[in-house]
């Protein structure tokens, strides 16, 4: 394949808030592509989007709609993407899958362009998006890695709704609205759609994303352990995590502590990141500014600050590091991998 | 002094969140007044409020004010507490202050009842009231250090609004309306009062409460620091922080990973802490049951949740703790002291 040739592309999960954004993307990138199919459940298919000034009816989407597909992605639920993509490899499909289903397979590349773009070309039909929160960090974690070596990670998450879909979004609004107008909340949706309890999101902080694993940590919590090593290719590396949801519309904020092998300046750490690929440093206290979800939303970096080193422990850094769950978090790091898979790495 | 005297009481800043909440806790202890002595600025002297159905008039705060008072509990601004309180201490009256003016004093004790009960006798006068941050998640430390030795604490802080007065409140409030109106927000308030950068704390996440030190951490992530070292009489724990505020409007949440000095027993730790004063655990996960700000509003309890081993460390510990903040983190606290001092300890 090379840059000049024009792709068949599929995005699956074409109306949902990850789906809305890579198509969003996919044009303002002006990505080569000959023919857009977007696909969805039977319930969504027959709406149509404007796409560069032409009209694309959503199909619903099946095992033949990959036909002749060179590159799909995937944000459809782990469900849709276990059922379909299979059906998609064996048609030649370069898959792009959003959901947890294949990260954690050892025959799939868990891909952050940033930090290790040169597993793309080991893939057999998938690639796999990681975790939102994990993948944020991760580019902010590499850098110090290869110049300072990585101990440990600590890590607490001041995780958006929107991570929880367009429901929780509206949710939440709707929470807001009746504690404002001193009525009963009624919590219907989170923390987590499919379990029995619910609890209130406006005005709180919920220790609670995805269900809980039988080790007391949620598997957020564990996808953070487990997608952080993988990417970062280290399985010595400790780490633990913390995800909370709070009443954050789009961005995840992150208080990340690490533990690096050797000493470091802290000034060359803040260059360091600041020359890093795909990070914006904002840190600088005495104007009080510093990485704001509200500022992330819409933008496709991963912004680092507060940058400080533990007063205790010579090898230990303090870090804020937010970025807006749906693009870089999602959206935009599927389509930097699309990108990259068109190039061949 | 004995149980069966009455105690001639001053509340300093009587108009003030804490303060209402401190004479509202002095009426449901019982706490044993002859006079109870309301005091503020000259702005809102002449004020009338109504304590065990006597209307009692507050009047403007000066040193004479002191006259004949036992115990003084302020809670009006360090500037306020540097002002008066010597005025108060000279005429022989038990200071418990609320601000950070003597905390750090090496001649003052900084308590809380269920860690260090026994450093009140040690006053010349003054008490000081850690901050609410470190209050609560020194009451779950305590049991932990004693058990197990506790080497050093990484904590991220989930604060509610009100830690920074009703003005924050409103402010808050006044913010969400703004943007589900979809109307500017214009921030006014946060994250600190004099300082002049303002951001949105509606639908956001603001890593910086009280101002910056030169070391790049805030004044409230040192006093987490300074303090917890304090409280706990050991200066060799490491202490870490990152200190946010998030739109909640009453009660503080802390992620806190602790590294202990030995190994522990995960049940044990629970039992420990289930069983320690002042400590309320919430810990069942499969039934999606944790500690959250809005359960904890108007409990003088420290909730304590999530308690899981670190995977990499064996002697490491995730804790999620919750507490309101006007009450222990502040106004029970203060009145617990109080309690303390006119039993003699």
């Amino acid at each position: 394949m090379s840059n000049q040739t024009l792709y068949n592309v599929a995005v699956v999960g074409a109306t949902g808030a990850v789906g809305e954004q890579i198509i969003k993307l996919l044009d303002q990138r002006n990505f080569p592509i000959k023919e857009l199919k977007l696909l969805s459940s039977a319930r969504s298919a027959g709406k149509k989007v404007v796409f560069q000034g032409r009209e694309i009816t959503i199909e619903e989407a099946k095992p033949e709609s990959f036909d002749g597909v060179n590159v799909a992605l995937f944000s459809a639920g782990g469900d849709i993407t276990k059922q379909l993509a299979s059906h998609a490899i064996e048609r030649g499909v370069v898959c792009i899958d959003n959901t947890s289903a294949y990260r954690m397979d050892p025959n799939t590349p868990l891909v952050v362009p940033e930090v290790n773009a040169e597993k793309i070309k080991e893939h057999k039909g998938m690639i796999a998006n990681p975790n939102c929160s994990t993948t944020q960090m991760v580019v902010a974690l590499k850098p110090l890695m290869d110049r300072y070596g990585l101990k440990r990670v600590i890590v607490s998450t001041y995780q958006a709704v929107s991570g929880a879909g367009a429901s929780a979004i509206t949710e939440m609004i709707r929470q807001t609205k009746a504690v404002l107008a001193d009525e009963p909340v009624n919590p219907d949706v989170l923390p987590v759609g499919g379990l029995p309890v619910k609890h209130q999101i406006a005005f709180n902080a919920i220790p609670q994303i995805d269900k809980f694993t039988d080790n007391g940590y949620t598997f957020e919590e564990m996808k953070m352990v487990n997608e952080t090593k993988k990417i970062l290719g280290d399985e010595s590396i400790d780490v633990t995590a913390t995800c909370v949801r709070i009443p954050v519309v789009y961005g995840h904020s992150e208080s990340v502590y690490v533990e690096l092998e050797q000493d470091f300046d802290l000034k060359e750490v803040t260059e360091l990141l600041a020359n890093s690929p795909g990070i914006t440093v904002v840190d600088d206290p005495a104007n009080q500014q510093y990485p704001l979800a509200t500022d992330s939303a819409g933008k496709p970096d991963v912004f680092v600050g507060r940058l400080r080193r533990d007063l205790g422990h010579t090898r230990g850094l303090n870090m804020w590091i937010v970025s807006d769950n749906l693009l870089k978090g999602a959206a935009w790091n599927a389509v930097q991998i699309a990108e990259q898979v068109i190039k061949g790495v």
